[in-house]
C-alpha cells in the first residue's frame, strides 16, 4: 500500500538521513520525498510518499513520532481529507515537425513551455496524481531526454487550529 | 554560498539516506531536497539546493560521485545554464472580508486556489526563485496557517546527447 506523509521535523543537522535511514533499514520503498523550509526557518516540511506493509508502516510512523527532532507527523493514508500536487520538468526531443502536436498537448492540460531550442522543449507540467499520469501516457511517444520530478506535496483540507 | 545540484541515482534501498547522510556529517546545509523516480524506474533523480562553503561543496560533490548507485551529477553553479521551478501549497486563512484581496493576488501570480473553506484557502504556485519570492512577500500579512514546498527542480538547457 501507498502512504502520503507529511512530518514537521526541526532544522537540524542530519534529520533527514535519519528519517530515510528509518525507512530504508526497514525495507520501505520512499517512492518520492521533499524537504523544503517552513515559514519559520527553524522548520523544515518532508512531504513522502512511502509504499509498504500496512501494519509495518504504522509501526515505522511511531518510531519516526519518537525522534527527537521530529515535531509532528500526519498520514494521509486514514482517511484525513487532503490535496496533494507535484510539478514535472520534461526535457522533450521535438523538431519542427512535431512541435505543433507537443504545443497542442501542452495547451490541453496547462503545461509550459518554458525553454525551447532547435530540437527540444523543456516543459512543466503541475498537478494531482492523475493528471500527471495522463499527461506522461501522452507525451511518451516522444522523445524524453530527461525527467525530473518533485515527488507529492500535501496539506489537509482541516481547518482546525493548526499553526506551523 | 548556494549550489543547485541534479543527481541521477539507481533507485536502491538507503541511497538517500547515505547521500543527505554525506552532506550532514560534512556540516553542510541542505536547503531543499527531493527525489522521484526518473522514465527508467530502476533510476531516481535528486535535486538538491545545498548552502555552504565554495571549495568544501566541489570536495564533497567529488566523493558523492564515488558512491556505487551515483550515475551522474550535475552542479549547476559552474555556470551551467539551466532552468528551475518550484511549487508551494499554502494554506491561509481568509474571512470574508479578505477573501476579494487574496483572489486578486493569486490572479496576478497565476497562482490557483485549489481548496475553499468558510475560513481559509488552499493556494498553489509555482515559479522560479523570484517569483516565488515576490508572492510570498505579498501573502505575508495574510495568517498563513501551512506551508509545503517542493523544493527545487532543475534541468540543464543543453541539448546534447543526454539520454537519461
Amino acid at each position: 500500500m501507498r502512504h502520503t506523509i507529511s512530518v514537521l521535523v526541526e532544522n537540524k543537522f542530519g534529520v533527514l538521513a535519519r528519517i530515510a535511514g528509518l525507512f530504508s533499514g526497514r525495507g520501505f520503498n520512499i517512492e518520492t520525498l521533499n524537504v523544503g523550509p517552513n515559514l519559520d526557518p527553524k522548520f523544515s516540511r518532508i512531504n513522502a510518499v512511502i509504499v509498504g506493509d500496512n501494519n509495518a508502516l504504522d509501526q515505522c510512523i511511531k518510531q519516526l513520532s519518537k525522534l527527537i527532532n521530529v515535531i509532528e507527523i500526519e498520514d494521509f493514508s486514514h482517511g484525513i481529507p487532503f490535496v496533494a500536487r507535484e510539478l514535472i520538468l520534461l526535457k522533450i526531443k521535438v523538431d519542427k515537425s512535431q512541435r505543433a502536436e507537443l504545443i497542442q498537448i501542452c495547451e490541453l492540460f496547462r503545461a509550459k513551455i518554458i525553454d525551447v531550442s532547435p530540437h527540444s522543449m523543456i516543459v512543466e507540467i503541475t498537478g494531482n496524481d492523475s493528471k500527471i499520469k495522463a499527461f506522461l501516457g501522452l507525451v511518451e511517444p516522444f522523445n524524453i531526454l530527461q525527467m525530473s520530478r518533485t515527488g507529492k506535496v500535501a496539506l489537509s483540507r482541516r481547518t482546525a487550529s493548526e499553526s506551523d
